[in-house]
């Protein structure tokens, strides 16, 4: 969350006279996600969002994600339109690094979701997979169900020190969830990563979907089993809030109804997507120095919620 | 140059109902200055920088220097002006911090000035010290030439595991300042921080002077003798930029001409300014662990400056 390569101004200026986009007037180094160097950059067109991308993004994932971001703003969803210089091209190079400038989208994200905004993410989730059918670009879930044990296998007995039988509670559940991980549901892409800081409202309505760097094809509705972690959950990860599931499913139901398969494979998809997230936010938390400049994230709220769903392996069905 | 203390939307927008600033629209937390967490904020009727300190920041101190932006603005100097609530207030209590909403200037500040910035920032010198007659706020210098012998001896051996001899330079130079040292100069309001990252341009204009959390009142020329280091040198620090030091000079003169005993200081002014940013980067390069939240900046440029104004004593007599 902080800017990792500087950008001098008068290079930034320079960068942007390739586009149509007016003369710089402000930049502010912005602390937004945790993978890439962003920046706040207004001109006297308007206000943009350049990305420095960093190691952790891949560039050759970079017409995957740039693609499926225009072509989601150009089907009308609220996605941040990468913008095209003077020989259209959408990925630069910048300081070092690929680079792409993105449209600003104004908008709020929300600690404390309400139950609108909660359906409103929902149906956001049905409607990016309606408007992805006609989306060419394939790439893999490189943090589903066939990365787990690798991921586990690096973290090892570590685990243990950030809460004793961790490694093995991990090593149990990876194994249950490839038993009977429901490969055949149907696949789509996916955003993978729709937490609350990756939408951004104007009151009740989105007005933001951001932060496609996880976007994968992988089963439809593991993203929302992804989103019902992220949002449905009380904030030590061990009990859901009221109505809130049923508020998600609701919301996502009202452009694609869910096939009876996909329902009762839910559980199943949020124990996995709860996995996942206590996965790498182990190896992160093991692997970052305290006061480095990532900020770690606890990962046991996420050994919760995977109980709570290997405890409601019924729930929807 | 990150942010530290987390402020969530809801807190932020209940917080904004305080003043007439209109709705929150969006807010992005930046990556401006080393010692504070900053949110670029922007509403229904403008655009605005919340500050909330942090540890480095006496808040004692938060009234001088906010009266001084407030007073320099209303001077019609480029400083962003402090927004008062509807109680009058401007220091507030936000997510356990001391906080304040600040304007939001636009402009952009410059890695390799020209000429032309250079003279420009001399003037604005010159008008921050005229402006400032009739300020009546009141605080030490506690990083000039009191606080040296105390920061050098905090630092003490370790600084020549970073260049060998350099605890004997910096000795050295100390007890030739303190024998030296003009202290019957004019006084004013210096802004002692007058770096480049901290001078925002439009074009050759000046658009935003700030980072007034240095602030003090001190010896006058001081203030230029920050500004010569900090602007008129190469890179490495060990040679002027041509025309730079009399650029800035003459900029400085068009509004205040320094009198013959202030120009005959500025050398050893200089080489105070010099000591002055050796030692606090000394200081932080040895209590800063590497990859932390705040960057290191290398402190030999400034011994090389320190060298340079020991050699040139008599540059402007």
């Amino acid at each position: 969350m902080a800017v990792y390569t500087p950008v001098a101004t008068e290079t930034l200026a320079a960068f942007l006279s390739d586009f149509n986009v007016g003369t710089l007037t402000s930049a502010k180094g912005i602390a937004e996600g945790v993978e890439n160097s962003n920046y706040l950059v207004a001109t006297s067109g308007g206000r943009f969002i350049l990305t420095l991308y960093e190691k952790r993004v891949d560039t050759d994932d970079l017409p995957y994600f740039l693609g499926l971001m225009t072509h989601l703003a150009q089907a009308g969803l609220p996605v941040p339109l990468p913008i095209a210089n003077h020989e259209g091209a959408i990925i630069h190079q910048l300081a070092g690094r690929s680079a792409c400038l993105i449209q600003f989208l104004d908008g709020l994200s929300v600690s404390h979701p309400t139950l609108g905004q909660i359906a409103a993410t929902g149906t956001a989730l049905a409607r990016m997979r309606q408007a992805t059918q006609n989306f060419n670009g394939r790439r893999d879930n490189d943090l589903s169900i066939a990365g787990w044990r690798r991921l586990a296998s690096k973290i090892g007995d570590a685990a243990d020190t950030l809460d004793p039988g961790l490694s093995y509670k991990i090593a149990q559940s990876i194994t249950l969830l490839e038993s009977q991980w429901p490969a055949r549901l149907p696949q789509s892409v996916i955003h993978a990563d729709l937490f609350p800081d990756n939408v951004l409202f104007a009151g009740a309505q989105i007005s933001g979907i951001i932060d496609f760097y996880f976007a994968c094809n992988d089963i439809a509705a593991y993203d929302l089993a992804v989103a019902l972690n992220a949002w449905c959950f009380d904030d030590v990860g061990s009990m859901t809030l009221p109505d809130a599931i049923a508020t998600m499913l609701a919301g996502y139901e009202q452009l694609v109804p869910l096939e009876e398969r996909e329902r009762a494979a839910l559980p199943l998809l949020g124990a996995g997507a709860a996995l996942r997230f206590l996965l790498t936010r182990t190896y992160d938390w093991l692997n970052t120095p305290p006061g480095s400049l990532v900020s770690r994230k606890d990962p046991l709220p996420y050994l919760r919620r995977l109980t709570w769903w290997l405890d409601h392996r019924h729930a929807f069905a």
